[in-house]
């Protein structure tokens, strides 16, 4: 063996001068982003292009990887950290919550086992609750934090099977049982019809039921639906409530969905991965009004709550359902703590587990509630007066109510008036040519709600840093380049 | 609306002035984890005990965040970044890797689409590749990161099973269908039992074959038992061979499974989660012979290749069955270049995905193919002196070949021999007050083949800054505290 080799991560030296580097630039760019465009300006194959096809042979130096990272990277990135970032749900990298990573990947814990991680574990689950309480959820809630509502939902999907099928399909799958069936509205994110994809629920698995005119799961409409699958022979199994749709930000009557699932004996999922959030200023606890009696809840603090990517917080009433679900325990991971510890390796899929509650811990601590409820308040204020400005101005239209952070809009010019086609075009060319000059970026969907679908455009506020200067100057902005595309149309 | 009220994040300035902190918090961290206890020494409850019951209502300063991190969080941790720890499998929070992190959450980008981060998504491609070659795997592979292998799996047979069904799974479901089957070895990870317990095959729909007498998946028996379950109508659906099986890391055969499956029409994954990374040095291609045939592998960077927690390379054949099975866009994600360019959402369960690439660019750069080369086969070697030690001494016993870099031993005192209740007994103590010390943190399995389960510890080496001497010094506790334990039995 030859120890003379270089056998050693990064010398304790090497990595203070280059952390001290990054300090400085990622206080840089901090103060610098809103220069930026937040649209990457660049073609697919671009970044490609400038990679080499194989890591080199031998390393390069940690001076030349960051002046890379400047060049190749950071002009190829689209900036969520942006305070012009509207599209899909704008987010935040918070100052507390970097600097959270940073010690998270530098002590690289593994809260796999209590053992492996106390502190790890604890603090999550005191984070968990901590958020719990923030928007006012029950006590008798609590929780562990996945990495996206996606998986945050698959799991508490599958707890839910697990429940219907009274364990049955842990041991037996669900090969010759009759199928089984999710409700929740057409509105619903793509990551319900995904959870029964893969839970081998199969797209048929989950059933969209029709929402109303606020774009709201209809109760009378899911208890006929369940109702008619029953018949047919297909067993209902959970209903996925949206707090807060991607969408059009629709909020479903939880409190009468609960209703059906009490009836029905369903389990009842709340997808509250961007608006729970809402509910941690006391002005807007309505949006989780019949939560309490869920069985499972997802809010993600990476979306509305300062956290950084990613950071998906599952609450739920019974833990052990979810234990009764997942748990596995070969004997080399057994330990001494296991009767009288909580393994969150237990509760869902992955079993390697990043320490994220410490950038909650962080983020929840430095900010406090009373600051993230005053930048909810402020973020659903910026909407609402963006939304006046639309209401206000003749050749704008706004699609749908705005009762969070987010705003559906089109322009319609007077000739334009009811051809979908025309205003699609139109607005796509909006679209474009605003996110273009990179001070800001939008993103679109389509609504439907009988007739045709209607192309809107979308504006979503959620990053910390965005002021009402954003908002006004993306309207100013919106209402020039209306205007020329509409003549150079 | 209150345009005074304070609504941004962290100051530039404060961000600063943290920043560089932490910056000599994690360079002082590194140069003296190797003093800290690796085992934390705390007990359920008491990291619980000390956090308040809520969040604060007034943000509190970023000084006294970090000193509470350094007085409750540090000391009830287990360092996984500590040259001691030899449980489990060690890996390493490298100096690269923790740069990356602390970048990837200033950038906070989101990989899901081309469009949302096309320096993430192209990267996230090329670093795949670059894993790929590094490991002599054929060019015709190409892949993405998942968190955890946990998922990586899970993604995989989800894919399988979307092309045993003919995709008819993906609309459909299970319900209906004949029982799928994936088969595994005795030794296999749990993950795969997890997996077919999400994808609806449960418990029962992973068969778990008999190994030989190394430990690895015997094919003649393999083949056998899917004969058999065929005659009993049940549809088998893919293997699972494992490249460094999580307790004894044993080698499949890989090339004669894939003739197997081949045979058979089955999908073929690979777990080489762990052991895949050894490949990178030339002298242990051997793990990876066959995989050239398989349909999917998953290799962990955060195992064994110096990156931090989390990221896990899933690499594949055809792109297009993951696709097939996973895809599923709202016309609020679609995007001008979806034709063009690859949407990342696309590919798996997560719809929000972090930039984990630049993180593997980083170590991979920054080590480079010789260092990373050099390392594996540093921690291989000091594998072998130490089974060499055990082998050597008439007292000890080697359980299972080590062909990586974890030994399976335990203290075999002559009145214990034959006696597998004692062992268990007094190995266990020898665990325990050798974890006690803090000076390094080895875990313990179940090995069993015929005859009567038998209890061992388990020596893994995976941190970069493992050196001889922890070993060394491992070996000289190991001894001394076996004659105490047994004196004082």
């Amino acid at each position: 063996m030859d120890e003379s080799v270089e056998t050693n991560d990064m010398h304790p030296d090497e990595l203070r001068r280059h952390a001290h580097a990054v300090a400085d630039w990622i206080a840089d760019f901090v103060g610098r982003v809103e220069d930026l465009p937040v649209l990457a300006k660049v073609r697919p194959g671009e970044v490609s292009a400038q990679l080499p096809a194989r890591a080199p042979e031998h390393g390069e130096s940690m001076d030349t990887i960051l002046a890379d990272f400047d060049r190749l990277i950071v002009p190829a990135t689209t900036h969520w950290n942006h305070p012009g970032f509207h599209a899909y749900f704008s987010n935040t990298g918070s100052g507390p919550g970097i600097l959270a990573e940073t010690l998270i990947a530098t002590l690289n814990d593994n809260a796999m086992l209590w053992r492996t991680g106390p502190a790890a574990t604890e603090l999550e689950l005191r984070t968990c609750s901590w958020v719990r309480d923030l928007l006012g959820i029950p006590e008798r809630f609590e929780g562990h934090i996945e990495d996206t509502a996606s998986t945050s939902t698959l799991v508490a999907l599958a707890a839910a099977r697990h429940r219907i099928t009274d364990g049955a399909v842990r041991e037996k799958g669900l090969a010759g049982r009759p199928p089984l069936r999710v409700y929740c509205s057409e509105e619903a994110h793509s990551s319900v019809e995904r959870a029964c994809i893969v839970l081998g629920l199969g797209v048929e698995g989950c059933r969209r039921v029709a929402v109303d005119d606020d774009f709201r799961l209809d109760p009378a409409t899911l208890r006929a639906a369940i109702a008619e699958d029953r018949v047919h022979g297909v067993v209902p199994m959970a209903v996925v409530a949206t707090t807060g749709t991607t969408s059009t930000t629709s909020v479903d009557p939880v409190a009468a969905i609960a209703d059906v699932c009490a009836e029905e004996g369903l389990w009842l999922h709340v997808d509250a991965a961007y608006g729970g959030a809402m509910a941690a200023s006391e002005r807007f606890r309505w949006v989780l009004d019949g939560v309490d009696r869920a069985d499972s809840l997802v809010v993600n603090p990476h979306k509305w709550l300062f956290v950084p990517m990613d950071c998906s917080v599952l609450l739920y009433r019974d833990a052990s359902a979810f234990r009764a679900a997942f748990s596995l325990v070969p004997p080399y991971l057994m330990t001494p703590e296991d009767d009288v510890a909580r393994n969150l390796m237990d509760y869902g899929v992955a079993l390697g587990r990043r320490f994220r509650s410490l950038k909650l811990w962080f983020v929840l601590r430095w900010f406090g509630r009373d600051r993230i409820a005053a930048l909810i308040e402020h973020h659903v204020d910026l909407a609402a007066v963006f939304a006046g400005w639309i209401d206000a101005s003749e050749d704008w239209e706004r699609l749908v109510p705005a009762p969070m952070s987010t705003v559906l809009y089109r322009h319609v010019p007077p000739a334009m008036a009811g051809d979908e086609d025309a205003l699609r075009a139109h607005n796509t060319a909006i679209m474009d040519r605003l996110n273009e000059d990179g001070r800001s970026f939008v993103s679109h969907t389509v609504v439907q709600r009988g007739g045709d679908p209607r192309f809107a455009l979308r504006m979503a506020v959620g990053n910390a840093r965005t002021q009402r200067r954003h908002v006004e100057d993306l309207w100013e902005r919106l209402q020039r380049i209306a205007g020329e595309v509409a003549t150079t149309a």
